[in-house]
């Protein structure tokens, strides 16, 4: 995929064989929000699952945490985002619109008659305000300033304000981590590229507290271990690259900071960031709780703030990074042919069972095996119509093995295997299956 | 469990090891919003893949769906929540706060010298007036009418705006259902009881389509059907009951409903609801977008609005009930031994390996133990302290089995395996332990 149409093709597949939705579509849809169907759902799980596997279940250094998304609203004053998470605004006293001033060739006048996009700098603008990208609400029966509160943007500071709780509740020590999946919304005034930048979106951040001065090498440490598990996700390597963050791009938090980016379609695009966040956030939590937030060491009976190595995923990038890379097209005996190639591990289903006729018992010798398969695995069963097509059918939404019922299934006991990618068939026995393919899914 | 103390020790548990914390604690908190800490996500979770395994992963029935928090305002109008979704707040013109007015005996003056609770009826109180409890932000740059979305109060409506992309992408007919799991928000003016009532929260919602006339079989159904999962979690069967929902209680789009309550220290309250929703949402819809969302029966020929029958849990309420139906104090050798009694499915730790001393090669065993373990379920390594004391903590955070690697193991390869509940022991084959466990977890 090297261009626009293969966003709209994505953009068409995903919709027409439910992996997304637009959100409340019979309303015309929400401006750049989007809904999981049966298929998308079963991959961002397996996304989700695979993250947390690797990092809390299968390590004895990080522990899980699930932090609402409603909280105090002094974090984010000691975190900076009410005064620094903000985007320059211009308001046209002409149309009365809106506009980003750093963005202001890209703006259109809603103004009937339409105005050219840059129009706005000879017309009638008042100065850039900073306008603050956190969603506000009011908690409470009353609507007051006293009760404003944020939608966070960021998982992070559910896990710095819960630190110590973690610590004090594990019997961890540092170095050691804390993970988290959930729901984070930035208000951006320009989102886009279908579920690459929108407005609601799932993080999977895990922050690794460190004793200072050893945190540059727990940075490169991380920057390993991350690269490996999205490599580990089947993504095509030379569509993988490092962007350091110069001096002017890093946030004020930061003392290093890498991304992962991925070679999407509308370009290179970060899908996640290591970040070297220095005891920036416990220290200002610290000061703005008045608690001690200091970690107490009894190998060497020091007191210190702990430094952060923070990785930080956005789910659905990693999701639409998957199936970015998983969609090609290929010409198969002169007809188009359309593949998710996901990845096995990933692939939202796992085999499908089919039955070359519907006649002669194999309807029901492939719901049995159907039926067996799917206490071990996301299966599909189809019987409708020419087996090309359904094979086709399958290949859409990167199922990696057909296993098909034929003829000479009743009388031998074996079926034949498709493989997804090279189209090969393999003929394997009956009962031998379901082990065949839970080998291959490790 | 039978008062409010033990309600108390339940969230002293939650915090001291790591099962639920307060959101924001180190900013005095924010009122009714928790957070889950290592054990309470790993609980959570086990609760949440049981609903999802059980709905989505082994039925064909039912496909998954994962709708945005935020929607389209419309979606509101048409399903009654602008309009319907309030209480009635009267204002003090004394001491400025606002109140519930059907809860007025409950209210406190936040005036000094504080009114004693009903004084406030012979005060200056205006008339109730409606107040809205969804939460309500703005999406784009400008604070304005126009931009007014909220954020979603029950995640069933993503469901109905969804219904005919599911239908289209899928190979689903009637009947047939979708499940989501998901937050909801509700800016209650009185939540409490723990995790029982908080403003925002986690549904386990799955809307169920029939065909109209067969809505009363699969209401039926579908009772028997959740009743079953409850009980599956090992919850006391004396302690659940059904709830029918008489003509008064019934909401404006039920036909019928009734409640699965569970008996908590602060008495029975509903933990899932199961409804006949009718035509109503569907109907709303089509009538508010204008788009047809009929189902064309193609075995009769016949086009109609299908009709819902839904089943409502809240994981947060789900996950409560566990740990509160798990709770017990015992009095052992003359010490109060603290028992979370989860059944091994849904515990958030299934076996702990123990050195019964910190020499002789035993914590070299128990690690290789520990580590083979962890490949296939999690699992816990303590080596600290005395033996008693560390099936104690075990016992409180309702670990099943402990196993223990004593002066035996190396010479005749065996451990001991203590059962949590009857703290009897057997002697098990090293090699065998692992088979052992996972036979028992099912």
């Amino acid at each position: 995929m090297a261009d626009a149409t293969s966003m709209e093709k994505l953009v068409s597949l995903a919709k027409r064989r439910g992996f997304v939705f637009q959100s409340s579509e019979v309303y015309g849809g929400l401006g750049s929000v989007w809904d999981y169907g049966p298929l998308g759902v079963a991959l961002k799980r397996n996304i989700k699952d695979r993250w947390w596997r690797s990092l809390v279940q299968s390590r004895d250094d990080i522990e899980g945490l699930d932090a609402a998304i409603l909280m105090h609203p002094r974090v984010w004053e000691a975190s900076g985002h009410v005064s620094g998470f903000t985007d320059p605004m211009v308001d046209c006293r002409t149309c009365k619109s809106r506009f980003r001033a750093d963005k202001l060739a890209d703006a259109r006048c809603p103004q009937k008659p339409s105005k050219v996009p840059g129009q706005h700098t000879a017309c009638d603008l008042t100065e850039p305000r900073q306008f603050n990208l956190m969603f506000k609400t009011f908690m409470g029966p009353v609507e007051e300033s006293a009760a404003v509160i944020y939608l966070r943007p960021e998982t992070a500071q559910g896990t710095y304000v819960n630190y110590q709780n973690v610590l004090n509740s594990s019997r961890q020590k540092i170095p050691f981590g804390i993970a988290q999946i959930g729901k984070a919304f930035r208000n951006e005034i320009t989102p886009g590229n279908f579920i690459f930048r929108t407005r609601e979106f799932e993080q999977m951040e895990m922050q690794f507290f460190v004793r200072p001065g050893t945190d540059d090498e727990w940075f490169e440490r991380w920057r390993a271990v991350r690269m490996a598990w999205h490599e580990g996700l089947g993504l095509t390597p030379s569509k993988l690259r490092w962007h350091q963050h110069g001096p002017d791009e890093l946030a004020h938090y930061a003392k290093a900071a890498f991304d992962i980016e991925y070679e999407f379609p509308f370009g290179w695009q970060e899908i996640e960031g290591i970040h070297n966040r220095t005891d920036f956030d416990l220290r200002r939590h610290q000061e703005y709780s008045g608690k001690k937030l200091e970690y107490f060491e009894q190998a060497s009976g020091e007191r210190y703030l702990p430094f952060v190595v923070e990785t930080a995923a956005g789910a659905d990038r990693v999701t639409l990074t998957v199936m970015a890379d998983a969609y090609r097209e290929e010409v198969v005996e002169a007809e188009l042919r359309v593949v998710m190639g996901f990845t096995p591990q990933v692939a939202p289903v796992k085999a499908a069972v089919l039955p070359l006729v519907k006649k002669d018992g194999m309807p029901e010798l492939a719901l049995a095996l159907y039926h067996d398969l799917r206490e071990k695995m996301p299966a599909d069963y189809d019987d409708g119509g020419a087996i090309g097509r359904r094979y086709r059918r399958q290949d859409e939404i990167g199922t990696p093995w057909c296993v098909t019922i034929d003829g000479e299934t009743a009388a031998q006991r074996t079926v034949t295997i498709r493989h997804r990618d090279s189209m090969e068939q393999d003929r394997v026995s009956l009962d031998q299956v379901r082990h065949w393919l839970l080998e291959r899914l490790g």
